[in-house]
């Protein structure tokens, strides 16, 4: 099968340190599904790590897609290390590529009206007063510890670099693209154009699965399955699932936002738009159980159910 | 003829917004050459960007390999928003890769005895003392203004990347890697691992043209010819030369270390190991004359002298 894989924010590290230790044991549990024969594409988030360049480099006045290209370099290495001396140690000579990826998105999507996506640091009412004014940002009172800069989080339209990663593929490596959802770029005549904006990575590797025709979507995080009325006595995991049944449980609020929900909604974008699709979501650390159908939550189409 | 490109500084910008502008004349001077129907890899420096990366980062304990590929992912991003947009607008559906990048190095490399690259921010003595017990760091006092960090800048010796490298160049791709020489790293039993150095873009380059089999190794920078006395009354420019010849001007002291000194001896090292290869070493705003043999010297073997 041909799976992109989604790697959410516990397959990584909050500090170079920690990131650096724990990619090897995300580096193990892929390069166990590459040992299965599965041609492997691998997107990963990078809130924590864009929020710490970006704040590092407000001093130099670095742009925010910037800051998101150097996300991708820095947690591209690490993976890209990991995964290749993962590869060496089990005497495979497969190799890794982790490329820059801008992703584009539609300056009409509503979410530019509504900016969500606090970035950077906090400032005082008075300091974001003068900022909005000096640079055209939008801030807003974040959790009762001040103000910050939000930027918006727009629905990917495409991949730029969708040739590259598909030949990538065909010429068997294990591809990275898409870190932390991509850098954001509008399309202006022909020209990209960055634009400050975060790209939920869970809609970027759905974008990207279906951009490669992959058969699979795997989203991994830190739960085993997708639950309804998560984290009370009467939660009930989900194993298999079809997408109407899914759809039903997102509109009675089952699924937490910025959370649970754009993981359960990426995956089942990914799975209706063609038939004999499947996404699943489930722990990293059962990757491989949940790539065989033994862990994890299931979406499928209607047409297949059992 | 495939063509590794070695850019320098003088293609990038110091600050984000004047290396996005800069990028754009950059980008015009390559499409020329892929016009031409060249195949392209391109590499690049990095030394103010990851300077500047390395300095803001200090906050965080950012270690300096990690810093290296902040700076691929950053520059890596401008060059192929750039390139690709040069390319749409001549209606060329060519795609453009830029790919993190690590390059192997020697920890025998005598270069590791005497670390001379000063990187990071400028201490006083007392902190330096400091910092090379708490850190391990070697300091050195650099030009009057207090001390700072140095790093080894070690031969390259091979690019853990080449496999995807060649894949992509034989797709038909403009491969941008080894951005700032490559995120350097050592070989212990197969697994790789980060170390802080930097290493030569220009040296870099030459092994990469080594490793993919190039036909010509470009070395662009901001003058027009490899100069004899350089900026004296007596200057004599360099135009095709032999590799004995530019040897022995190389003993003369004809070159200024950490400058046109590199370029000659990278330009050398590829040119000597195999027939039939050329490197020109040129002005960018000329790159596309200095590929067709009408601009910059040109470095050739002793059997092709005319």
């Amino acid at each position: 099968m041909r799976i992109v894989i989604a790697l959410g924010g516990n397959a990584l590290g909050n500090s170079p340190q920690e990131q650096l230790a724990l990619v090897k044991k995300t580096a193990k549990a892929i390069v166990d599904i590459i040992d299965e024969g599965h041609e492997i594409i691998i997107a990963h988030g990078n809130g924590p790590q864009v929020g710490m360049i970006n704040l590092a480099m407000e001093q130099v006045n670095m742009p925010f897609p910037e800051c998101g290209a150097m996300s991708q370099g820095y947690i591209g290495y690490h993976l890209q290390n990991a995964l290749k001396n993962e590869l060496n140690e089990r005497k495979s000579d497969r190799n890794v590529i982790a490329l820059i990826t801008q992703v584009e998105v539609d300056l009409k999507d509503q979410a530019f009206d509504h900016p969500t996506k606090p970035i950077g640091a906090f400032v005082s009412k008075e300091e974001a007063e003068v900022l909005s004014k000096q640079k055209g940002f939008t801030y807003i009172e974040d959790s009762g510890r001040g103000y910050r800069r939000v930027v918006a989080s727009p629905k990917p339209i495409d991949i730029v670099e969708k040739k590259v990663i598909q030949d990538s593929i065909e010429s068997g490596h294990i591809v990275i693209s898409c870190g932390g959802g991509g850098i954001p770029v509008v399309n202006e005549a022909g020209k990209y154009r960055g634009v400050a904006a975060v790209i939920d990575k869970d809609f970027a590797s759905s974008k990207l699965a279906e951009l490669v025709d992959a058969d699979m979507l795997c989203i991994l995080t830190a739960v085993d399955y997708v639950s309804l009325h998560f984290n009370t006595a009467a939660q009930v995991d989900l194993k298999t699932i079809t997408a109407t049944r899914l759809r039903k449980h997102i509109q009675e609020g089952h699924f937490a936002k910025g959370s649970m929900l754009p993981k359960v909604e990426a995956a089942l974008q990914f799975v209706t738009r063609k038939q004999a699709r499947r996404a699943v979501i489930g722990n990293l650390e059962k990757a491989l159980e949940a790539i065989k159908g033994n862990q994890g939550t299931i979406i499928i189409n209607e047409e297949e159910e059992v």
